[in-house]
């Protein structure tokens, strides 16, 4: 008995000591956040990922050949890493066909000028060519305010430009983006027969810039289309002198019948709570325009990256983490729905969803939203990113993939970038690799990589 | 009597709410603050400015017609916004030229392989076709260590690459610059015939990146010249199987003699303090290759709009404000020690030096020194930057021009920016109008303007 106390006693000791060796250190975390950013800035395969994505590849609209070689070049990529599981995810998709290059000019008395546009996803054809006389409105009120026989039979023309004393882009875009989704609905209960939407960009320039638009049940589906800053700004003008000037456009875009694309999806099995799952991700798909570069080949290459840091590591995460490649989330979003919804079948426990979707430019922070004492938790870690000039977390998240999981995941977080860049290029043929520094992308990377490392180790 | 009192009386108060009323509060500061941010994204005409200064004029290093186009220029956008003076102000600099673009290649037993090399600013020629073995080091240990056999008569090639996991590369950069000013020093007083230095760049790619370099009285003058990082690359595997392959360099550079050039200075008289001055300024000249867009085109255009910007307010600033181009940053900073001898001559008291030559990126605040007391009274300023996301104040100012006010002024500022994509086109022909972003070059400019209106009107 004497010896069997003795020997209970040692094993008391030995357990103690593994389970306290076993027990990471905030510096040990600390130290885990440097590995991150020295191994990533040192050796991330940023570069030619992007390359391959943005020049292989190309722009990857939801149904496109390249949207499907994206998915099977991501599945290649993450099994290359040897995370625990590598899996496809069926997702019925939209599809949407820009077809030959749209035209517009306008004329006057004496004049012809030619105009450049770019149909918005998801818009109607205009079966020929689209001539009429122009309205041009600058708020929702001057739409209401006008009798409907000054509209009836004309496009409506938004151009309400975005703010451009908004400090953030982000917002001023946020603020005027309701122009392009529900443009068209709002002219047509007018009986008009097209919408024009100001490019939403602060760049003048005369790239037009494309992106979702919604039609309503009941309300007649009218061409709408985006019209370069230039090209809005000469249509106004023009508009002073001539407000009876026509309008003409031709655009022969058409949708398809769905099809089924797909999620690539990873995982790394948490060692202590594999059934608590952390989301990094990002998009596959991108508009038919530019590269997708910024839209989203950098949140792409960074989650493949953040598979790779956590590889790097001696030891699994005590959490598991998910590397999310969404399908479609330029128009509708149905990738981000179905996560959520198998999540929600599965009853899994998912602590946070994190995305990138901002940029291939200076990461800055996070934008959060969720329980409010997770949020605060997190809000506790800025110091640990804040030395790496990306300890900003505000409010308000901008993940259309993990807006879904709203309610299934504690906390939301989408990658904050400065956003002066982005809002040059987004939803343009501008978006192409040259806008990219990678450094920045891989900043991006480590700085998403380091919150899912913390949450996983601290739970929420 | 008592009616003279009553008077008196009357007076005080009188005099006391005009005075009350003259005082600004935190407030105002905080809507000068606001306007100036509204007014500069709304109005600056930084856009069309640095188009001129990179597309009209160019690159335009110290004596070159380029550079004494852009005094000209700067002069006459200046005096269109009516300052209180605009002068010139004389500096002898130095002038160095080209010439013929430098050849380069090194010749194993079977292969002759082109390399892309830049002279460094101030090298002397190669007279000729100048060929030899090269000895290839990463450290000044390094070189110290060889014994003089091992050096004479060759190319010392300086291989420290610049250190990719420092998060600020401008740190990287201070900390590998070294190679490039003194190493055609260090490798000739081993008797090398030259020396070539792996471009300061965290970039792999293959344009040069020069910048100046010095040489020592006494010591053999060696030519001198920047390899692109793929060309160092390439030389550096090379040499590891083939030890004596012979590179060759032909350059054409030479120095000229002294000409005078100028700084131009604008200046907006303080109403309280007119004898105390805070300067805001750029470097008018370039390097002879690119555009020098953020190098320091950029700075120009801010300062110009700095100096538009309190034009726009109702009354002039309590301190004088000067807006100061200088000549010649790039090869010795002679505009800079001039200004800074004609203050200690005329025995003017500087409260603060700002500059700006950290490119056009995202700026994120100041890095200063100074009085220390002087120092805390500015970080202070910092939460009025920060909703700006511009509020980083960090010690050890950058500014190359102002350095020469050290003791002169109680402060020295310069713009501090994101740096990522600085250091990738610094100094080399990647230095374009298109790498720049007008809303980040624009916020630098009020940054700069908010800074030394807070220093205006609180002294320091």
């Amino acid at each position: 008995m004497k010896h069997m106390k003795y020997w209970i006693c040692v094993a008391a000791v030995f357990l103690l000591f593994k389970n306290l060796s076993a027990q990471t250190t905030p510096e040990d975390k600390k130290a885990t956040i440097a590995h991150f950013f020295d191994e990533s800035l040192t050796n991330a395969p940023i570069p030619a990922h992007l390359h391959h994505l943005t020049k292989q590849i190309g722009h990857r609209i939801s149904g496109s050949p390249q949207a499907e070689a994206a998915v099977h070049w991501i599945k290649l990529q993450l099994e290359a890493l040897k995370p625990d599981t590598v899996y496809l995810q069926a997702v019925k998709i939209p599809v949407w066909k820009r077809g030959p290059k749209e035209k517009a000019f306008f004329q006057t008395a004496d004049h012809m000028q030619p105009m450049q546009v770019l149909a918005f996803g998801g818009s109607v054809a205009t079966k020929g060519t689209l001539s009429a006389e122009v309205v041009e409105v600058k708020s929702w009120a001057e739409l209401s305010a006008l009798p409907a026989d000054k509209v009836k039979g004309k496009f409506v023309f938004y151009n309400r430009a975005m703010d451009a004393t908004k400090i953030d882009p982000f917002d001023a875009y946020l603020e005027a983006v309701d122009q392009r989704s529900i443009g068209a609905i709002e002219a047509a209960k007018k009986g008009a027969i097209g919408a024009l939407v100001r490019s939403l960009t602060l760049a003048k320039d005369d790239a037009p810039h494309t992106g979702a638009m919604q039609y309503a049940d009941g309300i007649n589906k009218i061409p709408a289309a985006a019209l370069g800053t230039r090209s809005a700004d000469l249509l106004s003008q023009t508009l002073k002198d001539d407000p009876t000037l026509r309008f003409s456009l031709e655009m022969h875009c058409s949708t398809l019948p769905e099809i089924v694309s797909n999620n690539v999806i990873a995982e790394i099995t948490g060692k202590e709570f594999p059934d608590e799952f952390i989301t990094i991700g990002a998009h596959i798909d991108s508009w038919d325009v530019g590269e997708g570069a910024s839209d989203d080949a950098t949140g792409i290459a960074q989650t493949i990256e953040a598979l790779r840091l956590f590889k790097t590591l001696a030891s699994k995460p005590k959490r598991s983490i998910r590397f999310i490649f969404y399908m479609n989330e330029e128009s509708g979003a149905h990738g981000g729905s179905k996560y959520a919804s198998a999540v929600r079948e599965n009853k899994e426990k998912h602590l946070a969803s994190i995305e990138s979707d901002a940029g291939g430019f200076q990461p800055v922070g996070f934008r959060i939203d969720g329980d409010p004492q997770a949020v605060n938790q997190i809000k506790a870690y800025s110091p640990l990113l804040s030395q790496y000039g990306m300890g900003r977390i505000l409010a308000q998240h901008r993940g259309v993939d993990i807006a879904a999981m709203k309610d299934l995941s504690k906390v939301l977080l989408s990658l904050d970038c400065a956003s002066h860049r982005l809002f040059h290029i987004h939803h343009s043929e501008l978006d192409t690799l040259d806008k990219l520094n990678y450094r920045e992308v891989t900043l991006g990377a480590v700085a998403m990589t380091a919150m899912a490392f913390l949450i996983s180790e601290y739970g929420l």
